[in-house]
């Protein structure tokens, strides 16, 4: 059996700074934070920006530039990109990062939903930063916006800078989104697939569903790899569950700010070190930075712009 | 066992008038197609209006009422008017037959998603219309937009009209939106779901498919009724599954053009004995009006506006 | 897509004669049912044979060359005789009507499980023969024995006389022990299984069943063709559940003595004609006898010795 | 969420002393090993005796009366005594042991199957003593007997000592076994269910299996406790599967020899301490066997004759 490729996905676009201390803000934490995932196990490196000021979500791409050529000069992590973007961007917005830096892999969502992070605002009252409040209000007529016509363009600007794309399948239907990019020819197998589970708008993070999906993908798409996140406390269930599935796993804060319940992660590292204790446990070894490259056939760290 | 309630889609917004010339598109034939329907054992019709020179899916509301109104002359059925609406309409204009006709049940979509149909141009070259290659053309860039804020309206509004919505379900986690929002209070049980299936953008017409929303909707929402539509040539496999399972049934032109493979439906009312064929043949009995209206809880046809 | 195998179960070993006026028991009429199927559009007879005079279960090898010498006589049925045998026969006196007629296809238990009938007689209280309400007391405490060594040997005689075994699958685990038989190359693949449900001892008939079967089936067979018959009120539902899922049927008033609620069959061919009307109204077409030859590989009906 | 029990099956009847050295099988050393398990954290001991000179599997009630006793001695676990039974043992000797201890809880098996072993002999070659081999050949020919009228003598006997039956579930169809159980009285809800996965002849050891066992206990049983069990090397992956599904565990030697890959558990103490060390990374807690008494509803070990 192959061996396990283990994400970190530092610090994303979900939540805000009033939620944790330990939410990676500046070039400085998120390289910092990625490291710390790398000296725990980690093969892959999921990147956002935000301000380093406010800590709202950023498309500066200097600030990316900055985070990940940092990154890449103390590790030989591999790097995936974010295209979704913030609320707002425009698709040639989301896209410029792969673009200009010609990563090894980035994200790309497999359809449009509901995207929605309002229902947080029950529980959330006190806020470091005027914007944050804003943010989560509004996703309440949010939709997260990915056509067809977007899916075929991203495919495009991703196989000209031979970047792979890494498919954010947040619900069944997605899948059947990408069986027709695949049967159309703008997408080509091997896929890599990340199921997201848990967010408003989208599946949710149960055995069940992911069980139903891995099924899904197996009839549709066949030829694929796949690692699973999941938002908030299920975090480390439905990693657990992909490790007895055979399949890859992201943890990190941006999915999930605790380690336990009731305690706080102090990094994405101590996220990645859990996980890995329990797929120690169950007898699956991480995979190297360079061991994932070969299992998700990336063109290498030599190849890209930064 | 309780009946089956048929329900016949007259025409939709979906089809347009080059594929099929029994497509109903005036007033005058949309009211003989469903009656058609009634006659053949349909409980309910699921109401669309279309521009009588041109076919084009219309929002006029003159054009429902003259519709809504005639099909309430001659017959007791119950009228399901959409608020799907039309690409680019507001979700006031979406809701104003609601608002104006105060009818006892409407379609209600449960969440946001690519609904594209620019694939049928792979294989229809030849138009009467000069509207119809371009409509089918933008959904490749087109999102069936239904924020949280739009479904907390438009509960809203139905609860104002005493209309019970028809939850149209295209992908799992619309199950997870409105079990959110009968969590919410925005909506009470209990609910009646169409799982819509075979859309691009949605989930596809598969038993797998629909026995997992099926086995979703039990966990998730518990007090239900349910019944099924699938595009195209899966229209009556899953009314049959439905059948076998104790949902209820859908079929209509909106849904799909053609009785059996090689052969056009002539009628919606061609389709809807066609599955009561099937469903006498496994010992279930269509309902009538009166027993669906019992079995959906509406308020009955002294209460609509028109 | 090819077309759909229908089986006659003509009289099995279950049913009673105080239970329907209609159960073939004579040779006369177990044939005169055989060919009432073969004209309803069966491709397939699955033979028992019974005493003449008191309708017992019978292993008698010269009732079963009358019967079956009959049947090819008037027509080119496939024809499938059971080695399931009576209660408390050998694996040997099983096994013999396949030695001495060497027929196309034989009917192949995969496993021992609880076989019962004796809740029936909450509800039987009248009997025409004495036999009867002790045969189904027994089962109480019976077992269908179908140990590995069995299953074994039972391949290797079919395998002698180039007999196809239909493999009777009643549990989730049979599968199982069919896939061990195979990787053993005891069993050569394709393989043709029979799902058998509703028996008490075995699974209900349900979709959720039969869906994970088939599921099952191919994860841990790959190779094969399926048929499905159910016990009693299910047969009908369960059928049409194959004819949705690409399955074969079987039928016939060894698993159902009924035509719909209420109303007995009055033959096997009366099954047969509904559940074909079922199969055309969902554009499935019966094979031919000859046809069901190909898609099964039988040897064909020049090489039996009857 | 409540606790989650974890119970330690320690020597069972399928393994032989050739297959680990650490095998208990002597009363000392099946005490020493439950009392290891007992330390880690388990709440119940699973408990088969062996014949001390030899280690064949055996039903010496005073073999089984010294083990229990001494454990009872020296901690408060639960003490599940099999009736599994060996091979040819009569119904009368298998409960015999209930009738005598009155134990809190006994295994129960929920319908017969072929319970195989003789393919282990592929690969082991060398014996410590002469009844391993014939032991393990035999049972290709060996059928488990537990039919409907010794489920019901069973039931009468463990329900006279006020003791709990393990139903032990290793095929589908045995949950319908208990449901007709408890339909016609002869069983009291809420049951306790032990799925016993990956015996050639029953179910194996697959996540898809043990949910679908889960979701139709749901709907067959409705009101039950469940725990898993698994052969060999699957035993960590479905013992962590049932922590994910709100499931108990139990591991031991009864059911696995090995801790991890290549590397022989040196006490049923062992697999406890590695199951509940993924338990508490999972945020579960192990049940005290008091709290397990709770959970389950045992009587109290003042109640037992031992």
């Amino acid at each position: 059996m192959s061996k396990t490729i283990f994400t970190a996905a530092i610090t994303g676009g979900i939540h805000t700074p009033s939620m944790s201390p330990h939410l990676p803000i500046t070039p400085d934490q998120i390289v910092e934070d990625a490291l710390s995932a790398y000296e725990a196990g980690a093969a892959v490196v999921h990147i956002h920006a935000r301000d380093p000021e406010t800590g709202r979500p950023s498309a500066d791409l200097d600030l990316f530039g900055e985070i990940i050529s940092r990154i890449k000069r103390h590790s030989d992590l591999v790097i995936c990109i974010t295209t979704g973007g913030g609320l707002g961007q425009s698709t040639e917005e989301r896209v410029a990062a792969v673009k200009r830096f010609s990563p090894e892999l980035a994200s790309l969502n497999a359809g449009s939903m509901n995207f929605a992070l309002f229902h947080v605002l029950d529980h959330l009252r006190q806020f470091k930063f005027d914007w944050e409040r804003d943010y989560l209000a509004m996703t309440e007529d949010f939709i997260f916006p990915n056509t067809f016509k977007t899916l075929r363009q991203f495919n495009e600007f991703f196989r000209e800078q031979q970047t792979k794309p890494e498919f954010e399948i947040y619900d069944a239907g997605m899948l059947h989104n990408l069986a027709f990019l695949i049967e159309r020819g703008w997408v080509r197998t091997p896929v890599y697939l990340q199921f997201v589970l848990g967010i408003l708008g989208g599946m949710q993070a149960t055995l069940d569903n992911l069980m139903f999906l891995h099924h899904s993908a197996k009839e549709l798409i066949q030829d694929f790899q796949w690692s699973v996140c999941a938002a908030g406390k299920h975090q480390f269930r439905m990693g657990t569950a992909a490790l007895l599935l055979g399949g890859h796993v992201r943890v990190g804060l941006e999915d999930n700010l605790y380690l336990e319940k009731g305690r706080l992660a102090r990094s994405s590292g101590e996220q990645v070190a859990k996980i890995i204790r329990i797929a120690r446990e169950l007898g699956r070894e991480p995979a190297t930075p360079a061991e994932a490259r070969e299992i998700l056939g990336l063109k290498g760290l030599d190849k890209v712009n930064f």
